[in-house]
């Protein structure tokens, strides 16, 4: 429905789209020539005229000069930056819709088409290895998890994970690291260690709910700094904030932000520092996805150029390892003491075992290649989704063109409610992420992320088809 | 150094105590008679009844009427009811000191005699056989812990510690279950279920500090509640606190409170039921210690009676099975969805390999027989250091009588600072958990916390004896 349309001109249009999608048509590649194609096909030449004026249309192919029609290396569609509004500006207390709930509850379900929370396939990560060790440090470590260890984590878990900051570019021994249950917890730690609640604190607008939900639980308030697209955080804005507000903290993603994709350029990173220096404000920076770059060298984290400590740097290994072990790590900075207090305070310490198994599995090596290969599938799974969403969703959409990562952030067109087609979407299988959570009002009413952790598949594709159809029809969307 | 005194008679007393204590002169056991030990030893009979009546007065002993005297059956030291004092009732800010970061660091240094960290000894554990299951399932089950979890826990797990709820005398099912990192995340989750920053809440005094921490790094306030050594929570002074304040939970060990081993009879547990019922003030339930009972049944949780979703019930297996694999529980009622959420908030859910081999663990059976081991043994050591500070510390020391758990609350001569007391300690290579951690003042500055988790040994023997000293000695605590 919607997808072939009734014209002769969309049929030909769509036939060259899905050769586009498939890959039988490669970027870079030529188009026939309209009076070659004309002719094989029997239509007139304004029929593949006005077909190849749709693909243009969509981005799809571009025209060279006295050359024809060729499919464009790189799709044209982009993220539209989120105007800055006024309100957004004012410090409010964020409240996220419990449609969390449905997102995470898909997972666990094989029928659903899991392209709704963030989620690298199982099949893409080497967890196999890592539970062989686990399997072979819980059988040889006798009495290991029979005592409480250290707030700060199993030390030589702490080492490795020192090294890799290192490797990161950042400056760190095993004593600057704490061991968390993920990067969320960190997060957490990070805005308990400088914030009290009712404090008011910047965040990105975009971002990832899971701080939005931080911010909402410690009682505090939130500014949101805009965070555009291709440039990152806007530090016009977040100068603007600092001059009005008693921030207490900024917290950023600047490396493939969660979901806009976004990624702070390096002379960025510098200026937010200077910036937050001067109003003695710390950053928290979440690197979730920094090792995920899909080319290029690695995006130096901010922390990398901290030298005052003014950086509670967060990370884990749930998008590039295993999730399920809820292992993640703080770089506190001058916070370190206050974090491992906390981290005392609210659950003792991180599991040991999990620690120890993790701890073998990056001092055994073999983790560097598994992200070459792993940012690599990403990087083409991202593209795909891309073009898929390209081709199938109605005009008016724009989708982001991430560097690294593998979300998706899609502006829909104007009229679209992201809970409506979340609940729709669900209604047939598919599971999203409705852009409105990812606001701290709902200014991304009209948006959904897209995740493409999973392999490319033809029933990937079949949702993509179904999620345009939704999106197109606005009787779909009151299921 | 003070620990053998100068007079004879001191020497003699200190003789029969190390008898009683090694187990020589056993409870119940018939003392020589004065004159027959005065003309045994060759010195007079008033030096032995001298001898006699120091032994009385520390509560070793005791006269029958014209039969002599006779070893107690049960110790007769008793710990002090803390006083009401009206300055407890009022609301506060809870400021917990940081010596608790130095009765962690002891746990993992084999050469401090552990009786500080309420931990019962690996040894005393089954840990090597849920290792061997964690290295099972991790062998096993190719991509456990590959994606993301349930927030609420892994069912087979919450349908396990769901029987263990029903054992225990409550109704419960797997839906009812959220599975916790350690009881100390149950705990915090219920607070923020229950509370908002700035509320007031009823906690016991002396009271687990980590309860205390809580209660600050939430930003909220606390109303002490006396907990006296023998009858428990102080039903009355509640009742009082509850028409002053407006109280929005009250949080509460009711079996083995650590530190005082308080236990609330049942008939307590249900008044405490209907005057919080009466507020509508939920109660959060620590049952931390409840399956460590030293003998008769297991006390009842309050939660058993609980027919309105009133009672959030949490508890863990860290002080009979794991404290390292970090897992506990929380059976929350009415709030149960508003944890849920909360717990996805904080770290996504608890990790998966070590919830899958504990429910291993619970449904392979066995674990109730290892409780009645374990009890057994705790009990023993329960007596052994309770005698053993009997007959070492000085006059004016009292000493609670737990009936389960393994701790003992040890009040101290007044000008005693368990701070100091607790660095002196620790100089000799010793742990103790200073009294004033399990205040939200400085009520309990001349009182501490010691551990019978470790079997005993002569070097807990000669660490109680140091301890002795150190308390004896004002200057040695100057250290």
């Amino acid at each position: 429905m919607g997808a072939v349309a009734g014209h002769l001109y969309e049929r030909l249009a769509e036939e060259f789209a899905g050769a586009i999608e498939r890959g039988a048509l490669r970027p870079g590649e030529r188009l026939p020539s309209v009076r070659a194609l004309s002719s094989k096909r029997g239509v007139s030449p304004a029929t593949v005229v006005q077909a190849y004026a749709a693909l243009e249309h969509r981005g799809l192919i571009e025209p060279r000069a006295r050359s024809g029609y060729y499919v464009r290396r790189r799709l044209q569609v982009s993220i539209a930056v989120p105007e800055v509004r006024e309100t957004a500006r004012k410090p409010r207390r964020v409240s996220v819709a419990s449609a969390i709930h449905d997102l995470f509850d898909a997972i666990a379900d094989p029928s659903v088409v899991p392209i709704g929370a963030a989620c690298v396939s199982p099949e893409l990560l080497p967890i196999e290895r890592l539970n062989r060790l686990l399997s072979a440090v819980s059988r040889e470590l006798g009495s290991l998890g029979g005592t409480y260890g250290a707030a700060e984590g199993w030390l030589p878990l702490r080492r490795q994970l020192a090294r890799r900051g290192v490797e990161a570019g950042i400056a760190l021994s095993a004593n600057d690291v704490v061991v968390t249950n993920g990067a969320l917890q960190a997060l957490e730690l990070a805005l308990r260690a400088v914030t009290r609640p009712g404090d008011i604190v910047a965040v990105e607008s975009p971002t990832y709910f899971g701080i939005l939900q931080l911010v909402e639980n410690l009682g505090l308030r939130a500014v949101t700094i805009p965070c555009h697209g291709e440039s990152g955080l806007d530090l016009a804005a977040l100068a603007a904030a600092l001059e009005r507000h008693p921030l207490r903290a900024c917290v950023a993603v600047p490396s493939f932000n969660n979901p806009s994709g976004a990624c702070l350029p390096e002379e960025g990173r510098i200026a937010l520092l200077q910036l937050l220096s001067r109003y003695d404000v710390p950053l928290i920076e979440d690197d979730l996805y920094g090792d995920l770059h899909h080319r290029g060298p690695r995006p130096r984290p901010v922390k990398a150029f901290d030298s005052h400590g003014r950086v509670l740097y967060c990370t884990s290994i749930s998008k590039t390892l295993a999730p399920g072990y809820r292992i993640g790590w703080i770089a506190g900075g001058r916070y370190h003491d206050r974090i491992v207090q906390l981290k005392r305070g609210a659950d003792m310490h991180t599991a040991i075992p999990l620690q120890a198994a993790l701890s073998e599995f990056l001092a055994g090596g073999g983790y560097e290649r598994h992200l070459r290969v792993l940012r690599a599938r990403l990087a083409t799974q991202v593209e795909r989704l891309r073009t898929a969403v390209a081709l199938r969703f109605p005009a008016g959409t724009r989708v982001s063109n991430p560097s690294g990562g593998f979300v998706l952030w899609v502006e829909l067109p104007e009229h679209v409610d992201s809970l409506e087609l979340q609940r729709a979407a669900l209604a047939n299988r598919i599971s999203v992420a409705p852009g409105v959570l990812f606001g701290a009002g709902d200014e991304f009413r009209h948006y959904v992320r897209l995740s493409a952790g999973h392999p490319w598949s033809e029933r990937t594709e079949r949702a993509v088809a179904t999620l345009a159809d939704l999106v197109r029809v606005p009787t779909a969307l009151a299921v």
